[in-house]
């Protein structure tokens, strides 16, 4: 079954806020095996609002309407989908009584005239109560197509969906669909898409599906089933050939695991520490190894070195280092990590330093090369760099490669 | 004149990213005084990839793409684009020797073929440079129609927009528009709105647009006029009234500076130095302290102090404090940054300690729960927040309330 959103509020075409509900319904679709091939946005008009609604409805099996249900006269998706389903409106006296409960219980003295008007719901439809708000959400069902109405709110849509919407959903569901998440580090985007060129080539049940992101690439595999046996029988062929083209660079099959959750977690298993010394990043790779929740017992304390002599005063590199191959350099990097993992007491240690820009360039010292500097139990290795991106890019391009890099050596530490 | 956009992505539909693009467009191109009323999401389909653009530009003037543009075998929206255009594809040589240039400056030994399709552009396109990664912007223009095609990571969409294809929409414009950006921090949204509900409620030409940040209200106060100086004469009498109703709780006036570029140029007109010492937010505050080029001169050291002997040992918190109050606590707050301006021998310094979540909560200190340590010449303050976020959101928030609480202090001081 096809499923299709409509997002309604001139508010998201103006840029006033980010469509997060869209994002929200389209992950919590796809996980329940439907196919969502369109999503739009139109504002507060009615005219727009119908033709959008007129166009989904000619080509989804469901529409699910996100805004547009309070109490204000521009709030017209209720309206409009009653017309284009052929249904009249009628006052629903259930959700009079619970919204004239709701503001009793916020303790409200003055319920304006035009709530009420949350209280009309059209002929035929099933009410979904709402436990966050006063307007309630909407299915209709006709001549084989469903609108389903929701309101905007992230803080409403998403309780309701996830409580209401979602068993309705799956009960309609004759049959599945299934994917696995597979995430791929060390390795470029195009890279990784020659390396599985063959696969991508020849694919239809399961199929991969190639999504890349700052530093990684996140492989979709997912199949059509009965159920999930059937889908993992077809799905963990498709994984295991995953593994012999990318090996160790395959940081994850679960869907929610991040890269700095995969390396937090080779350091639990491993029992070992690890702190930071940043200059150019400055905090940032810290702040994201720090992401993970728990990661206390990984990670106790990491230094910003910005200055020359805080790299020496708080990590003991040698001042004839920085004298005789500078700040950024390879001889730096390694002083660092070194200074930073003996200061903190921990197994291992990443370095980072360079020029982030747009400023600081220098033609030996071009913007963009950074050294990062890997210490894991006594041995340090330093790559350098050379990003090709703004200042912000080239920090957060440097953050992974850390991240990464600290992965590669934990594993190589494993082998020898 | 009418703007649509079309985001081209099955990631977008599959809900693996949070469409950013189509948000940054619509702020940016209401600013430009485009008129959008419709967005749309599209998946690497051919067929529905074409019907989205013909709907697209049947109904409006200018129709933005956003993706699609990569290396890929399902990269098709340059193809899909000059299909409906009527137009052939070429291989571009400037574009093709800056995509060489781009591999031969990252030290990329092996391009991989499929990277030539980038240099391939419609016949009469302009071609739009993109300076932060392979895939050019493209421009087609038929029959008084025009398609967009940008580069989907918001890292390559963003700077190419902002440079070169704004200047571009505003050119087409018969009637200038003209807009100036006043950035409040320290007040939320609701209340910032409440002091201006008058002016909001009565506006026409020029007019105000609150958009919400995180930790931040920006103010786009926007005319239309036949020149600048016009545009100026409208627009200044509202900045004025708008530095009445919020003072110094305006930290820019200008579209480009951000909260810590108005922080760090303070520091620099004081000649102040400030450091930072994080628990909860572990090096995400001074890296956003650092995302300004040429901050070195207010920073040269920070510490980041998860574990409480690390408090200790790197800032001197007692051991009583730790024990009497605990971590999280105000007078821990106060030992970090106290200990921190010493160590570092600043002028100023930040401290952050907290519950971030989802993990580390009690009753009496629940998840959300932070305290933030300013000191500022010899006199520290704290103050203690309640968020109410995910892990994320609660530490991007205390980022922001402790660069806030920072300029706040800096202000006091130069008036006392």
């Amino acid at each position: 079954m096809t499923v299709e959103f409509i997002s309604v509020g001139t508010e998201i075409l103006l840029g006033n806020i980010v469509n997060t509900n869209a994002a929200y319904l389209s992950e919590k679709c796809a996980a329940l095996g439907l196919f969502c091939y369109h999503q739009s946005v139109v504002g507060d008009n009615e005219k727009r609002l119908e033709d959008a609604i007129k166009l989904a409805v000619s080509r989804s099996d469901i529409v699910i309407l996100g805004g547009g249900l309070g109490p204000t006269a521009d709030d017209l998706t209720k309206e409009v989908t009653a017309k284009v389903f052929g249904k009249a409106l009628y006052e629903d006296p259930h959700t009079k009584s619970r919204i004239q409960d709701y503001f009793t219980h916020i303790q409200s003295k003055n319920i304006t005239s035009n709530n009420w008007k949350q209280a009309m719901v059209p002929e035929g439809a099933i009410v979904v109560d709402n436990d966050n708000g006063t307007a309630p959400g909407l299915i209709l069902e006709e001549n084989g197509k469903i609108a389903i109405l929701l309101p905007g709110p992230p803080n409403e849509l998403k309780p309701m969906f996830e409580a209401k919407i979602a068993p309705y959903l799956n009960r309609l569901q004759p049959e599945g669909i299934y994917s696995k998440m597979v995430k791929v580090c060390s390795v470029g985007e195009s890279r990784a898409e020659t390396q599985i060129k063959d696969l991508l080539d020849n694919q239809s049940n399961p199929t991969i599906a190639p999504y890349a992101k700052t530093g990684e690439v996140h492989l979709r595999v997912t199949a059509r089933a009965k159920n999930e046996e059937e889908a993992d029988a077809l799905i963990q062929p498709v994984i295991d050939e995953l593994f012999v083209r990318f090996g160790d660079n395959i940081y994850t099959t679960k869907e929610d695991v991040t890269l700095e959750d995969a390396v937090v977690e080779l350091l639990k298993e491993k029992h070992m520490t690890v702190t930071t010394a940043e200059s150019c990043t400055a905090g940032l790779l810290a702040g994201r190894i720090m992401n993970v929740s728990g990661a206390s017992s990984v990670y106790e304390e990491g230094y910003i070195t910005y200055a020359n002599h805080a790299k020496s005063k708080l990590l003991g590199v040698k001042k004839e280092t920085l004298e005789k191959y500078g700040a950024v350099s390879e001889q730096t990097a390694r002083e660092m990590a070194e200074g930073a993992a003996r200061e903190a007491k921990a197994d291992a240690a990443l370095s980072v330093t360079g020029i982030a820009g747009p400023e600081g360039g220098t033609e030996e010292k071009p913007v963009g090369l950074v050294y990062i500097g890997c210490y894991v139990n006594g041995h340090t290795e330093v790559k350098e760099f050379h990003f090709t991106g703004n200042r912000a890019k080239n920090r957060d391009y440097a953050v992974v490669r850390a991240l990464t890099f600290l992965r590669e050596q934990l594993l190589k530490a494993e082998r020898s």
